[in-house]
C-alpha cells in the first residue's frame, strides 16, 4: 500500500510543481506521530528525512540505531544511516537530484498536510543555508492533500469494511437500547464490544460513541451521561471504528415512542425529514470539479428552507486513515477552516457528511452521518442513509418481562 | 497537576523574558497530541489558543463544539468558545495583556519543547498581521523546556512508582528465562503481563521490551526475534513503563552461564565492569550549573580508559511523561542533538542515564540504565544499578525438569 501510495504521488508531483518532496522531517516520531506517517513505514528518533523524487526515487535518511527498521521496509530506493546528523546525506541527495522546487509538508489549515513542525522548519533551513537549495523550499502541502484525499481502491475498499462492520455495531446498539438504560451504561457496553472484536474508535472513547437521549448538555462534543433512556426520547448516536487502519462516521438516530403512542410527534418526523433533505442536497451537490464550500452551502440553504436555525458546522469532511481525515472540507467560508471549503472535489475523495438538527422545542438531535465517495458520476453514500425515522418500542407500551 | 505546572510557569517567565506565553496554537489534537497538551487538560479540533499570562491568568479559546471539555477542567480563568474562528477573541485578550513579548512553543532541538507546527505558525503570522503583536513573537522552547524539564516533588514521586514497578517487572522477567525460550516469547509474556496490570510501555511495544540473547542482529532500536536463549549468552533487556502519565526506562544484564562453569568468561565480566564505571562516571558528573555535554563526556572517557570503541549514543535523556521526555540531554556536541548537550542541569530534573557496550570478540550487549534525579547534592540514582552482573542457570548444568 504504501509503495502504490509513493507511485501516486509521483504521479501528482509535475501538476502541483514539485520536483522532490520532503515528505517528513521529523524527530521522535514514536511519540509524536506525524500525520505523513503513513508513507513513512516507521517511526523514528533523531532527525531524520524522507524524500520522494519525481521520477519516483525514494530516499530516506536516519540516525544508525533506527536503520535496521526502514532496512526491513524494502521502501527506500536509498537508505541512509548517520551517528552524528542528517545534513551531509541530505545535501549529497539533493546535489544529486538538483530538485529546482523542493517541497515541505505544511498546510494553514489541512491539518492531516501540516506535518512539519516549526522547529524543524527552522533547523531544515539551518541545514540549507549558504546552499542553493536554501531558496528553492516550497510548500507541499497541498500536494500532500492530494495523496492523502485522493483514496486508491484498494483504500476506499477498506472504508467500506470498516462502515459495514459501524452499521452492525449500529444494529446491535439498537437491539441494547430499553428504557431506564443510561447514556454510559449503553457506551460502556459498546466499548467491551469493540475490545473484544479487536477494533479501535475513530475518535477519544470517552466521546465515542456519542449516546444522546434527548436534549444534550451543549451542541458538539458531548460525552455520554447518567441520564436514562424514557419514552419519548430522541436517541442519537455518533460512532466510528478504525478497522485495518481505516476509519468509519456514522451517525443514526432513533425515536422511543410513548405508551400508546403510535407515530413520533409532528416536530421530531418533521427534524427528520429536514435532516434527510438536508444531506440528500449536499451529497447531490458533489461532483468532480465543485469546490467544498459550494456543497456545504446546498446543505445549508436547504436548512434555512426547511425554516430550521443555521447549523454551527461544516456538512462534510475527509475520512480515511482517521474519522476527520483533512485534504479539504465541505464547509462554509469561515475563519476556522482556512482555505479548506476552497478545494475542489476530485474522484476517489472519500468524505463523511452529516447533518444534525434540534427538534425545536422538543429536546433532542435528530442527526445522521454516511460515507460518500466521488466517483466519476457523483457522490455514492456509503451506506444509504434511512429514509424514514426508526420508532422503537411496542406501541402498546413496554411489556413486564 | 496542570494547575500547579501554570503556577510554575508563570513563575519561570520572567528569566526566559516572556510575558505571555502562548502554550498551545493547535487544531485536531486528539488525531496529533501536542508535547504541550499535559498542560492543557484537553484536546480541540478547531485552531484552539491557550495562553498563560505572567500574572497567572490564563485563557482558553476554543471552537464552541469543545467548549464543554474545557469548562468541566474548570483550568482557564478565562474561556472563549467560538463559532467562526480564534482571531478576535485572541486579539481581544493580547490588547488587554499587552505582551511586549508573546512567547510561541517551539525549538529546533528539544522535540517536547517543539509543539507548534509550520503551519499554524504561518497561520498565527497571519492572524497578527497588522497589528502591534507581529514583531512581538518570541521562541518560548527554553521555558517550555523548562516546565517540562524541573519535575516537581509529585512529579519525581511519579516517576519513583513507575520505576519501582518495573524492577518488579524486570524481576519476574528474570525468572521466566530458561534455555529454549526465544526472544519473542518472552515479549510477548512480558505483553500479558503488562496488559494485565492495566499498564502502558514507554516506547512502541514492538520493541518494548527489547530482549536480546547474544549478538544483536544490528545496535540501537531492534526487536526481538525468535533466537532461543543458549547456555554462554549475555542476556539483555531495555524496557520501561508508563504508570499514572509518567515514565521509567531501565536496562537489566545476566549472563546464562554454560553447564559447568563457575563465573562468567572474563571478558563478559571487565565489559560489565566498564559498563558501571562509565554509568557511575557520568552519574558522579551531574550537578546542577553543569552543561549535558560535560557529563556525557566524563562517561565516554571512562569508556576510553577502559579501552572500549566510543558509544554511538547519548548517555542521558530526560525521562517524565514519555522515556525521551527532553528537556535537555546529556550527550555529545553532535549535529543530531542540535543545542540539547548545551543546557544547563537544574535541580529537578530527572534524567534516564545509560551505558551498552559490546563483550569484544564475544557476542553480547551489556547495558545498565537508571534514572537519576538531580537534587541540590548532586544526581541521586533511582533504582540503584546492580554492583554486580547477575549470572543465572544452575553452576551444574541445567536441571532435567
Amino acid at each position: 500500500m504504501i509503495r502504490a501510495k509513493h507511485r501516486q504521488a509521483a504521479g501528482l508531483m509535475r501538476e502541483h510543481g514539485i520536483d522532490t518532496w520532503l515528505i517528513e522531517f521529523a524527530r521522535e516520531t514514536g511519540l509524536r506521530p506525524d500525520p505523513l506517517g503513513y508513507l513513512i513505514g516507521g517511526s523514528v528518533t533523531w532527525p531524520s528525512a524522507f524524500l520522494l523524487n519525481h521520477d519516483g526515487s525514494t530516499a530516506a535518511i536516519v540516525g544508525s540505531g533506527d536503520a535496521g527498521t526502514f532496512e526491513a521496509t524494502g521502501l527506500w530506493t536509498e537508505l541512509r544511516a548517520f551517528r552524528n546528523g542528517p545534513r551531509e546525506d541530505l545535501l549529497d541527495i539533493l546535489r544529486r537530484w538538483d530538485p529546482r522546487r523542493l517541497g515541505v509538508t505544511w498546510s494553514e489549515s489541512d491539518d492531516t498536510a501540516d506535518g512539519i513542525t516549526h522547529g524543524m522548519y527552522r533547523l531544515l533551513e539551518k541545514l540549507l543555508a549558504g546552499t542553493k537549495f536554501a531558496d528553492r523550499l516550497v510548500p507541499a502541502g497541498e500536494l500532500a492533500g492530494d495523496v492523502r484525499g485522493i483514496k486508491l481502491p484498494e483504500e476506499v475498499a477498506a472504508i467500506d469494511n470498516a462502515v459495514k462492520l459501524t452499521e452492525q455495531l449500529l444494529d446491535r446498539i439498537e437491539h441494547h437500547f430499553r428504557p431506564g438504560i443510561t447514556e454510559l451504561e449503553v457506551q460502556h457496553e459498546v466499548h467491551r464490544w469493540v475490545r473484544e472484536a479487536g477494533w479501535r474508535f475513530s475518535w477519544d472513547e470517552e466521546f465515542c460513541p456519542m449516546v444522546n437521549f434527548g436534549q444534550p448538555a451543549f451542541l458538539g462534543h458531548a460525552g455520554p451521561t447518567d441520564r436514562a433512556l424514557e419514552p419519548g426520547d430522541v436517541i442519537h448516536v455518533d460512532v466510528g471504528l478504525i478497522v485495518d487502519g481505516f476509519a468509519s462516521d456514522l451517525q443514526r438516530t432513533w425515536y422511543w415512542r410513548r405508551p400508546g403512542e403510535g407515530t413520533p410527534p409532528a416536530d421530531v418526523s418533521r427534524t427528520f425529514d429536514a435532516v434527510k433533505a438536508a444531506l440528500d442536497a449536499g451529497v447531490a451537490a458533489i461532483r468532480r470539479g465543485v469546490e467544498g464550500f459550494e456543497v456545504d452551502g446546498a446543505s445549508r440553504s436547504t436548512v434555512e428552507e426547511w425554516d430550521y436555525p443555521e447549523p454551527g458546522f461544516a456538512f462534510g469532511h475527509g475520512c480515511g486513515r482517521v474519522a476527520h481525515d483533512g485534504a479539504g472540507l465541505l464547509a462554509p467560508e469561515w475563519e476556522r477552516y482556512g482555505d479548506q471549503p476552497r478545494f475542489t472535489i476530485k474522484e476517489g475523495n472519500v468524505f463523511a457528511v452529516e447533518m444534525d438538527l434540534e427538534v425545536p422545542g422538543y429536546g433532542g438531535v435528530i442527526g445522521l452521518e454516511e460515507e460518500g465517495v466521488v466517483t466519476s458520476a457523483g457522490a455514492k453514500y456509503r451506506p444509504k442513509p434511512p429514509r424514514e425515522l426508526k420508532v422503537l418500542g411496542s406501541p402498546r407500551g413496554p411489556s413486564a418481562a
